[in-house]
């Protein structure tokens, strides 16, 4: 792209003696996508995250109903009951907010409840609770990936898995996405070279292909060349594994991973991220762990809610069950149909067009048609494989995921993607 | 320290095959210091973060009351019916969590109205709200701040700062806490040097000194060097300022900082962060503040309690008058007694020993006498400048106050500090 005379591959790239230069050029992009109604960024709910929500349409100026496709809300805990219940209560009891940081004394008994509960959920002897999940993998990374350790990465992994490598003093090294000799070179390499420790990290299901991990060959390349696990369960906890307790879980392999990360913002429901691991890695993150050591512990209400989410759970296997029929219905469907789905195997749907113009079009098509649905483009994927994302809720109604089929049918055929 | 035979100035540099080897002999040191009972970090609550609090004590597993001096909740917000009103009427509406980021789906009115309200409070175009301080930190600098750009930062400054450098593309530099002579070296050397753009990077209120950064100052030498202002208002906020509106509208110049950041977790008694800026910098961030654009939604219930804390913070300036005159009766008195409390003017007292293992006995009986406070080591402050560290309310008494005075001239006289 130009921008005053300049090329530019991104707005980043803008040299200027003022540092906000670069906000500008991108501010006249976005001012574009709005007027060619491309833009369907941060559209504002104004209702609960559900299987429909309300939305104020940025370009009707009215409120309007849409079928959400894009909430991680993957169990409907938002507003299940015994959520809301559990977050009033802690409200009543500790109040809005815990005052300090959990070393200094915003640690309370609520927050080593839901500790204790999520290291027990994912067969580990402790776990550490973040502000987010992005705070949880910057935070373990770079607490434990030090100058002369490598952390070996699946290359899909979630961004905050890289900037948390990038903040450590550690190298930073990918193999090729769910490719176990790319992994098993790297890791010879990696042995080679004198590293000393070496951390293999990978997402148990990957956010924007579904696709989940080969756990079970990473674990015995790890143990041939002496590697630790990392494993971020955030699209997976609640989803795989026969009691929703995740990827080690689905391959029968509970206890074997030495950390087992997540979010808290996805199937439980309400936000933060967690470390489970040995006693001793978890209390030395409680105090290396800078994104942990130096931000205020969760709210009560959210951390009411996540222990009720835990519970609901392991007591509501029908939410799960539920989910997986929706899963298999609409990836069957949209298979039938002719659209390429990548590896998709969980909640999280993409839809590859590999034609960013022609994205925007679909985008704004099945917006215009009351689908609420994210279009994911470069840098975010490589371009030839730009596409849509849905994500499914055991809270779809059939006439929900019907009426979905219906319109991406539609959207496809007059774009020639089926 | 010696571990294993091998000389360690810092757990973090054993080396070690195994990625954990590093957690053991911290693990050992920490079980050393509960022996001792000198480990106070992570004290367990069982009531709100007020005035006093409840906790379970590590040591006499019994359930005791303390002063609490060690809470951000300068205000007392948390537990203000206001505020927890805010959050009920947000859960009752919107359920316990956003369900996706803010760009893909998680974005509800209650977030527009909070950024709308943080924007009006700092005089600014718009804000952007964070999951947390550290995040919004993290995420505005190293998205501002690329290759050739140049980070100025008062060594001083929070942790999440100099991780958001770490993590930019850019350049950190450091200048001498409040020391414009030593602003203006940086500056020149930096000019020379011929990075692009410059950022002056300050808190408003220190986090571990509570003095005042020197504003006037740094935004002459910012215009005459054409260089941004950020500054990180997390101890300032609903503090300093007539209307409590932070360092700018202390020093009367709101409208006039180019990047005003902050927590949403001290006065304002929630958690999250924000950064308040022009509309096209603003608009920047949400799309490239990483940890903004991979992180969930603060939850309907953290928003609804701290957009009514905005309100109580204008409407009920006595609180902020009461916080204020609980400082100069703990300031004043202390300096009476002869402690030690470094350039303190704020919220924030710092009581200097500067002898760690004075420290950890001062700390030890503290603690037995009923006081919360935390002591802050070496590497968070130089060794010669370890401290104990209060933090005042709104909402501690007369009682409180004497009380703790009562116990640190004791200990104080004990230890011959005073």
């Amino acid at each position: 792209m130009k921008y005053q005379g300049k090329n530019l591959s991104d707005f980043l790239e803008l040299p200027d003696r003022d540092i906000f230069a670069k906000t500008r050029p991108f501010y006249e992009f976005t001012e574009e996508l709005i007027n060619n109604e491309y833009h369907h960024w941060s559209r504002i709910l104004t209702s609960p995250s559900e299987h429909r929500v309300k939305i104020l349409d940025r370009y009707t100026n009215e409120e309007r109903e849409m079928i959400m496709m894009a909430s991680n809300n993957y169990l409907g805990l938002t507003t299940h009951p015994a959520v809301v219940e559990g977050a009033r209560k802690a409200l009543e009891k500790y109040g809005a907010g815990a005052g300090s940081v959990p070393l200094l004394g915003g640690y309370l008994e609520l927050h080593k409840e839901l500790e204790y509960k999520l290291a027990k959920m994912k067969g580990c002897e402790d776990a550490v609770v973040f502000s987010s999940g992005y705070a949880s993998n910057v935070g373990c990374v770079s607490a434990l990936v030090r100058k002369n350790d490598v952390a070996i990465n699946d290359r899909l992994n979630h961004a905050s898995i890289i900037d948390g490598c990038s903040l450590s003093g550690g190298t930073l090294r990918t193999f090729k996405h769910n490719d176990l000799d790319s992994l098993e070179k790297v890791l010879q390499s990696s042995e080679k070279q004198g590293y000393n420790g070496k951390l293999i990290i990978v997402d148990g299901v990957f956010s924007m292909d579904g696709d989940i991990t080969n756990l079970p060959g990473i674990k015995a390349l790890a143990d041939r060349y002496h590697a630790r696990i990392m494993i971020d369960e955030a699209h997976a906890t609640g989803v795989i594994g026969p009691n929703g307790r995740g990827t080690p879980e689905h391959f029968k392999m509970e206890g074997q991973i030495d950390l087992v990360a997540g979010t808290l913002s996805k199937a439980l429901a309400g936000v933060g991220g967690f470390v489970a691991s040995s006693k001793e890695v978890v209390n030395y993150l409680r105090f290396y762990a800078r994104s942990h050591m130096f931000s205020t512990a969760l709210p009560p209400a959210t951390v009411g809610a996540l222990i009720a989410g835990i519970d609901v759970i392991q007591n509501e296997p029908q939410l799960r069950k539920r989910l997986w029929s929706n899963i298999e219905y609409m990836t069957s469907n949209l298979k039938r149909m002719g659209f390429n789905l990548g590896n998709a195997e969980t909640a999280i749907i993409p839809i590859i067009i590999g034609d960013e113009d022609i994205l925007k079009k679909v985008s704004r098509e099945v917006h215009q048609a009351g689908i609420f649905v994210n279009s994911v483009y470069y840098p975010a994927v490589p371009k030839k494989l730009s596409r849509l994302r849905l994500s499914l809720m055991a809270t779809h109604t059939q006439e929900d995921l019907d009426d979905t089929l219906a319109v991406l049918e539609r959207v496809g055929k007059k774009y020639g993607l089926i």
